[in-house]
């Protein structure tokens, strides 16, 4: 049996990973926060990263239903919050600030919504994180969440690089943006600490690394699958969202 | 309520997704039986294609465990042995029929069984199909298997094709093909039979065409992932196989 790293040893490893293969190195990125990509493909970004915004909340409630300790249970609601919003609905949710920045795009919410004009491959990723965070151990789906130690550089790039090169971009828009890094900072601080303090063996925290590459693996899919349909000239699948005809946009001349 | 559609008209509907959703109209496919491949290209398939293949059996017993009868569940049964081949191993199932494809292309076969260096994409889409298996009626269930409606096409083709364009590739290295022309013609007509007769409305109609395109949309993304890594110059995602370094190759000069 391999001897446990340390929690310095153990934080560098998952460093490492997001260094490595967190998708702020994905083109699709690059290009996006550089002002090379166009309306069509901002729109698709934004059009099936709603997918994946939506299975938040309830990826969340899943990893809650198994934490046994009700302080943990306590800390992982925020997040609930965070995406669902409160009853009252002041502040507003995430869930709600992602349908601004899309509305902004030009969609209607009730196309957004329906995911009607996703790609499957951003439906299948996502998919993935549900059933990842079900069928692995709670530490494993804890661990999976770590990305967000690697959110608030991404979420700056993309903020600036937008705001800066877009002009059909705004910063009300980016709204979700602003909150999330505060958030993710909360919540990645009190994940690494979950981890460590649950990781019993070297084997548990080589299960943490696998589940970050794994979650680094479907954001990484997800933008593959929008740079194949939009931007390199694949096909986009029967279905999907097509500029060309600009199904689900309320003004069809924008 | 919208009345019950004859079974010739369902059947008509469930033939025109084929036309139009089926992965025999990816390029990637075209490409394939036209000669257009390269070898690495072909190798990118068959390793990835092996993701799909593994859980054919599973999914196949999933579906198995939910059939109350025993007459349907001995129907489906057949399905399983199609694929895990007997217990004598004669004949031999079609994973290692799979496997001598793999073999033939280069590929050692722990390195395909590992699936390491499958696409992720390949992996979100494969277990898309065992989920929906799960969680839709055994109805749908059922009706996702229809694309066997379609198969005997895009294999002829596939075979006839690859047979004539490409010299690393034997008759022997693709019986997988020429016993699957044979068992899905069995099995589509059982399928189409059973859902026939277990589809009350035109509502669970409707189910099962939606099940039949689902089941396309998994096909397609998997070529979609394979055109943007190998061909249209998209990323290799970190991890995959990468024709650079031949990994999983058993002679790397090859």
């Amino acid at each position: 049996m391999t001897t446990k790293l340390s929690r310095d040893e153990f934080e560098a490893k998952l460093r490492a990973i997001g260094e490595a293969q967190y998708h702020n190195n994905h083109p699709y990125h690059h290009r996006m926060y550089q002002g090379q990509c166009s309306i069509d493909e901002i729109r698709a970004w934004a059009l099936n990263r709603f997918c994946y915004q939506r299975i938040i909340p309830v990826k969340d409630a899943l990893i809650m239903a198994r934490l046994s300790e009700t302080e943990d249970r306590r800390e992982w609601r925020e997040r609930i919050v965070d995406h669902d919003g409160e009853i009252d609905d002041h502040p507003e949710g995430g869930l709600r600030r992602w349908l601004a920045l899309t509305s902004q795009l030009g969609f209607t919410k009730e196309y957004v919504m329906s995911m009607q004009g996703a790609l499957p491959a951003t439906q299948f990723a996502s998919n993935a994180y549900l059933t990842f965070v079900q069928e692995r151990t709670v530490l494993e789906a804890v661990a999976s969440s770590l990305t967000e130690l690697f959110s608030p550089n991404i979420i700056a790039e993309r903020v600036q690089g937008m705001l800066q090169n877009y002009d059909f971009i705004t910063e009300e828009s980016l709204t979700y943006f602003s909150y999330r890094k505060a958030q993710a900072n909360r919540d990645s601080n009190w994940a690494l600490d979950f981890i460590d303090r649950t990781a019993e063996t070297r084997e548990d925290q080589e299960r943490c690394l696998n589940a970050l590459k794994f979650k680094c693996s479907m954001l990484w899919a997800m933008l593959d699958a929008l740079a194949s349909a939009y931007h390199l000239g694949g096909t986009i699948p029967p279905g999907a969202w097509d500029p060309q005809t600009q199904t689900g946009l309320l003004d069809k001349t924008a």
